[in-house]
Order: structure tokens, then C-alpha cells, then sequence
């Protein structure tokens, strides 16, 4: 009856990633992702997808290696084996975007592919879409914000993109209006922290005034003080849906949350199980951006989500450069979350590379509809596997890091936090 | 793809149980339970079971019109409906062990019993055991606490039950001797708040004397003051592994774990997802009792373990007085959930009928095996539900009242919380 796991195959891929900048440097080139393969005797495979980072690859080595043998519904059981292979062994994230990670949340960002994979197996094995093991689906397509960027018309020495240049407030406008035309997203989100506080309020007051009714996002990734915070906040009162970590650590987010008219939202100072207590005890955020990529994997996001309703508060879901076999993840846990009611983050539209099959995951009205065959409903493009695995072997990527490349291309760019 | 219910079938039953002492009275010569059978269109029925109290009942059979053509899996979307049939309609125990049920509280209640139902059927129609889909049992045999209670010797007007009166320590060493001897409990857990609170003292130190390994639990369900509670933690202090609702409230408990040395428990003041903050944000218990029952089935039992884990609580199993189908949902439910490290409660050694097929369930060293057959792992017998609904029409209890229960035995009898 059981389902043993008879072997993993972890593949990092690279794929092309425009010049998009944020609070610490400038995305590089190529974005970094693990491919996972959970492949079990009954000769059924699930698919995974997380980030590619040295020492996260290892530690995928050193989990994936333990879990074989493990039946695929044993998702406790290996919950524990991995706690057990990483015990002591606290990760970073390299690039300064989502803040302290402890050790239990290191388990969950190495556990979560693996059980993402064994969800897709369990799926298939049942004839049953991955969103029918999270409680079923409560909604048939999934809403997703426009991810707007100031960015560079081109990475030095690389092709100009299609997207253009967004420096300003009219090239915000512009990438948000070709976004909002391409995909018809029905919400907007900013990455700010890139540009003197003013400059970024003056986007979004253009933001507004082009898109009257489309609520709308900025999210500084903490490049500001609690002082600077407030000044934001009041002079955004009524224009921002919410206000995304305008600030660094829990104690600073709670004092901007007292001050300021609008919920603040968070990626940074509430990413793992270990953050949540203080941040309830202080009253630090109203809207968390789960994330299953670091959450533990679908089941955990789920407990997630039951933390935030019973505690008060909002969810949405943040995301990194992704690829299908994430896409696909995001959409049946955030189909199958009812308290799930804000345009989930994606950063879709800024790749043109992937290593699904295409034609299962696509955007109407801003929307994914929700996958119904079995598993995730995605699947493995061998040929661009390979191609994207060629790709990280000759990019020399090997960990993220905005702020290194943003150094080589500015010698006198430094890390601030907060900058202003 | 889908698999609609078709119908449901709600069966009241009652089934003998001894006169059970506790702080509003005393149980009744029948305890009430409805058997639900989720009938779908792939021909296989899925099993639950709740409490009978009228109220419950009426609610219960509003939920099951409704959720008829439901998918099996749609249990987010059912849950959804048994919110929207039951707006506005909050229950009350009728018995006053439970503590203030609140409205949501009510909806986790009367959907708990189709969702057992529900994951029932997957379990059957998938070949796996229910615990499989809760993630996969971490342990092989669940471990359960003797639930000891001071006791008369038979009901007015009924012959004795094989357990003979415990009305002070020497009974009630007794009891738990044989408890132990023919169950093999590896915990003890006495019901007080029956006798003034030196008495129950007393019965507890006689425990430890003549089982000095076995940790140790006296729940006064709330009888005491908050002064009450202070000198009795004080008196036991290093003899209890925890003290269960030794006052009424989420602050009086708060105020008594400021004092006590051991950690404090309850099934009173924290019984639904609503009391989980104000509790979190008082420190108020140390150690949640979950209850299937009333926390919304399984699947949302899960979530309370998880949340347990999330806010630094222990997490434990109440017990009602119950039958089959009943303990093989919490036997599959405590093995899935990796932090329930207590033993649960169970009144099972109380009652001498039931409406399973017997052979399933059985105590070995104090533990029940989890059944690894699909679904919960238990069938119906057709003669003994009929039998024991028979026996529900006959018997005439409608709501458990086991405060007017004992005045009719004793007019003088009054109710009183606190009473010491």
C-alpha cells in the first residue's frame, strides 16, 4: 500500500531575467532555480521548484537523499526526517530581501519543494488535482497583481528587453498600463526602495490617476526608517490597499502599524512559524504574503493561512522569479485558501523562458485558472529543462546577489538599511 | 472527477453509561451520540459522529440537506455552506462542561462530523487510511489517559455496573487499578471538582502513592475560584503533569497561571478558534485539549495542533463520552498530529455497547493501533445501530442535563461555579 520514494533528481536551472532594481542592487541576468523530481516505485514523478542557492542546494542534497524510501503520504514523517538531516543548520538568504531566517524556517524552505513534489504524486496517484488534497478549490481562477518594477532598458552588454527603460513615474505608468493591457491584471503592486520616498509616492500618485480603480501596492523591501515609514504612510492614506514592509524587524514594523491609516503587509519580518508569536504579541502587520516556497510547502501554507484568520489577520501571497511548476503550486494552494482575498504577487510576466509544457497556466482578466487534472497539472518540457540546466551551467550564477552586480556595474553603490 | 454526496443519514442513538459524577451533576443512564452516514454517488458511505442534543440535531440536519451534490473533497466549500445554513445560529452545550460557544464555534461543531464522513469516504475511494491524508500517522499506537471518575455504584432504579462505587481516594485507586490492569493506561486523569478540593487532594496524592510512575491530571471543570485554584496548584505542586480549567474564564485562568507551578489545560476557556488570541495575548492555558468534536473536524484539528506548536502550547485530547466512530477519528487524528505528546482522553472503558463492527479498535499497553485500512477502518453494525437508536427512542433523553438529572435524585442539589 505504502508509496516508497525510490530516488530524487534536483536540477538547477538559470533563465533570463530583466534588469529590474530593488532596495538592495539590481536582479541579475539570470534568475536561479532547483527543478526537484520525486520519482516513486509506482513510476509516477512530482515536480518541485525552489531557489538555487549554493547552500540551499546542499541541503536539498542532503534531504533528498534522506527522504528516499519514505512513503509519498508520509508527509509528517519526512517533515521530521528533514528537520532531523538540517538540525543546527541555519540558512540565509544571500540577498537581503526576506529578512532573518532561523533555523526552523530553514526546514521549511528545504522541506517545501519535496512535499510540493510528493503532493503532485499523491495527486496523480488519486486522480485528484493537488487543490483537492488542500480541502478543494473555492474559487476556479486565481487573481494575481500586475509586480511593477523600476528597471533599466537592458543589463549592460545583453539585448534590451521588451519591456523599456522605468525610472520615473511615466515609465511606471507605461510598464503598468502594457502589463494591465497583456494580462489584465486588476491590482498593482510597486517594489520600491529604489528611489528617494517622494519619487516613489509621486508613481503611485500616477499610478492612481491612470488606474482609478485598481487597488494598489508599495512595497520599499524595508529601505526606510520608522520616521520615514509614517511621513509615507500619511501622505499614501486612502491611495494604497497596503503598505509592504516599509521597515526593517517586527518592533519597527508594530510602531509604523500604530501610526499609519493603512494595513501594513510583510515578507520580511514575519517568515517563519518562529516570527509569528511576537509579531501577534506586538500587533506588527495586518496582512501576511505567505509564500510556500518558505512556508513549508502547501500544507504548511495552509496552517498559515488558519493562523492568519484566527489571529486577525489578512493574507496574500508574495513571490520571487518563479517557473510554471511554481506557478502551478501558488494557484491550487491559493484556489483551495478561502481567507485568500488579495491579487496574489507573481513575477510571470518578466520571464520568457520555462521548463513546463506550455498551455496549462495562463493569464485572463489577470487571472490563472485553476488546474483540474490530477497533480499539479503541469508538466517537464525535457528539452528546456535541459536547455535551462546548460544555461545555469554557463552562467556562472551560483547565488543570488543584487547587491554584488549591482557593485560591479556602479563601484560607488552601497547597501543602506534603511537608506532614507 | 467529482463524487457528489447523494444524501445523508442522521441516526440519534443512546447507550448505557454508569453514573459519572462531575461538577454540575451527574451522567445520565444514557448518553446520546447521532451516527452520520455520507452517502455518495460512487455507492461508498463514509461514517461520523457528534453529540444528539436536540439543538444539534436540527442544525445537523439543516447542514446535511445542504450539503447534499456537494463534491467529497470539496470540504473548504462545505464548510463555506455550513457557515452560510447556520448564520446566526449559536449553539449552547446545554451541560455546562464546555464553556461559552460562540457562533463560529457552533459552525465547527455541526460541520465536524461530515467532514469525518467526508475524509472517510477519500480514505475509501483512495485505499488509504485516514491519517494519510492529515499528513501520515507519526506513530503506530496512539496512547490514552484513564479518565477516572468518583462514581455511585449503580443509577437509581438500574442494577450495578461491573465498576462499583469511588466516592473517595480509596475508590478511586481502586478504579484506576483496574483501569490499568485491564487497559494498560500509562496516564491517569481524575474528573473533580465533585468533592470539596482537600478530598480530591488527597485522592490525587493516593494515586501518586500507588502509582508512582504515572503522570497525573485532576480537571475540577472550573469549580473552584481563582484563590481556589492557587492553593490547590500550590498543594499539588511536582504531583500534576497539568491542571485542567481549575476556574472559569480566559482571565481567571490567565491569573491562576501566573501562580501555579505546573502548566494548566483546558476544554473550557479556549473551545473555539475565537478564544485562540485572547488566550495567546493573556498567556492564559499552557496545554490545549483538543476535540474533533467541536474544533471542526480533523483537518481543522490539525490547524489548532499546528497553531498549538505556532504560540508555544501543549497540545492534549478531551474526551466526551463516545463510540466507535469516534475514537477511530482520534485515534487517526492524535497519530497524524506530530505534537500531541500527551496521552489522550477517552471515556471508552465507560460504555459496554456500540454501533461498530468490533475487532478494530482495542487497547494494548494503554494504546490504540491505527488502523491502516482505508478510510477510518471501521464499519458499521446495522443490529447494533438499530438497536441502540431503539433504545435513543425508548430512553427519552433528549438533551444531556446532568445537572437536572441529579436533582431529580436529589432536589437539594444546586448548581454553583464556583462552588469552592
Amino acid at each position: 500500500m505504502s508509496v516508497p520514494i525510490t530516488g530524487v533528481t534536483l536540477t538547477p536551472v538559470a533563465f533570463a531575467d530583466p534588469a529590474l532594481l530593488n532596495a538592495v542592487g539590481v536582479h541579475e541576468p539570470y534568475a536561479i532555480r532547483t527543478i526537484i523530481e520525486v520519482h516513486t516505485a509506482d513510476g509516477v514523478t512530482g515536480l518541485g521548484e525552489t531557489y538555487a542557492d549554493t547552500g540551499h542546494l546542499d541541503r536539498l542534497r542532503a534531504v533528498a537523499d534522506a527522504i528516499v524510501g519514505h512513503d509519498v503520504f508520509a508527509l509528517n514523517a519526512m517533515f521530521a526526517t528533514a528537520k532531523r538531516v538540517l538540525s543546527g543548520n541555519t540558512g540565509a538568504d544571500g540577498h537581503g530581501l526576506t529578512g532573518m531566517i532561523t533555523t526552523s524556517g530553514t526546514v521549511d524552505r528545504v522541506y517545501s519543494p519535496f512535499e510540493v513534489a510528493c503532493l503532485d504524486v499523491q495527486g496523480k496517484l488519486l486522480g485528484r488535482p493537488v487543490s483537492d488534497l488542500l480541502g478543494g478549490a473555492v474559487r476556479e481562477a486565481v487573481p494575481f497583481s500586475a509586480y511593477l518594477f523600476y528597471k533599466w532598458a537592458a543589463h549592460p552588454g545583453f539585448e534590451p528587453d521588451s519591456w523599456g527603460e522605468a525610472l520615473d513615474p511615466a515609465g511606471i505608468v507605461a510598464q503598468a498600463r502594457k502589463m494591465v493591457d497583456e494580462y489584465g491584471f486588476t491590482a498593482l503592486k510597486l517594489k520600491g526602495g529604489v528611489f528617494p520616498p517622494d519619487e516613489e509616492i509621486a508613481a503611485i500618485h500616477a499610478l492612481r490617476a491612470e488606474f482609478p480603480d485598481l487597488p494598489l501596492r508599495l512595497d520599499p523591501n524595508a529601505a526606510w526608517t520608522v520616521e520615514t515609514s509614517i511621513k509615507v504612510g500619511a501622505e499614501l492614506d486612502g491611495v494604497l490597499e497596503y503598505l509592504e514592509d516599509p521597515t526593517l524587524g517586527i518592533e519597527g514594523m508594530a510602531e509604523v502599524a500604530r501610526a499609519v491609516p493603512m494595513p501594513l503587509a510583510t515578507n520580511m519580518c514575519v517568515v517563519s512559524f518562529d516570527h509569528l508569536k511576537p509579531s501577534v504579541l506586538q500587533d506588527a502587520v495586518g496582512v501576511i504574503l505567505s509564500d510556500h516556497h518558505y512556508w513549508g510547502g502547501l500544507r504548511r501554507s495552509a496552517l498559515l493561512s488558519g493562523i492568519c484568520e484566527t489571529f486577525g489577520m489578512g493574507l496574500s501571497m508574495h513571490s520571487n522569479s518563479h517557473l510554471g511548476i511554481s506557478l502551478a503550486a501558488m494557484v491550487h494552494l491559493a484556489a483551495a485558501t478561502p481567507n485568500l482575498t488579495y491579487a496574489c504577487d507573481t513575477h510571470w510576466p518578466w520571464k520568457s523562458e520555462d521548463v513546463i509544457e506550455p498551455g496549462v497556466l495562463s493569464f485572463v482578466d489577470g487571472s490563472v485558472r485553476v488546474p483540474t487534472t490530477p497533480g499539479l497539472g503541469v508538466e517537464l518540457d525535457r528539452d528546456a529543462l535541459a536547455g535551462l540546466h546548460e544555461q545555469y551551467l554557463s552562467c556562472g550564477i551560483r547565488d543570488r546577489d543584487d547587491t554584488g552586480y549591482m557593485r560591479r556595474i556602479d563601484p560607488s553603490y552601497e547597501l543602506r538599511k534603511p537608506r532614507w
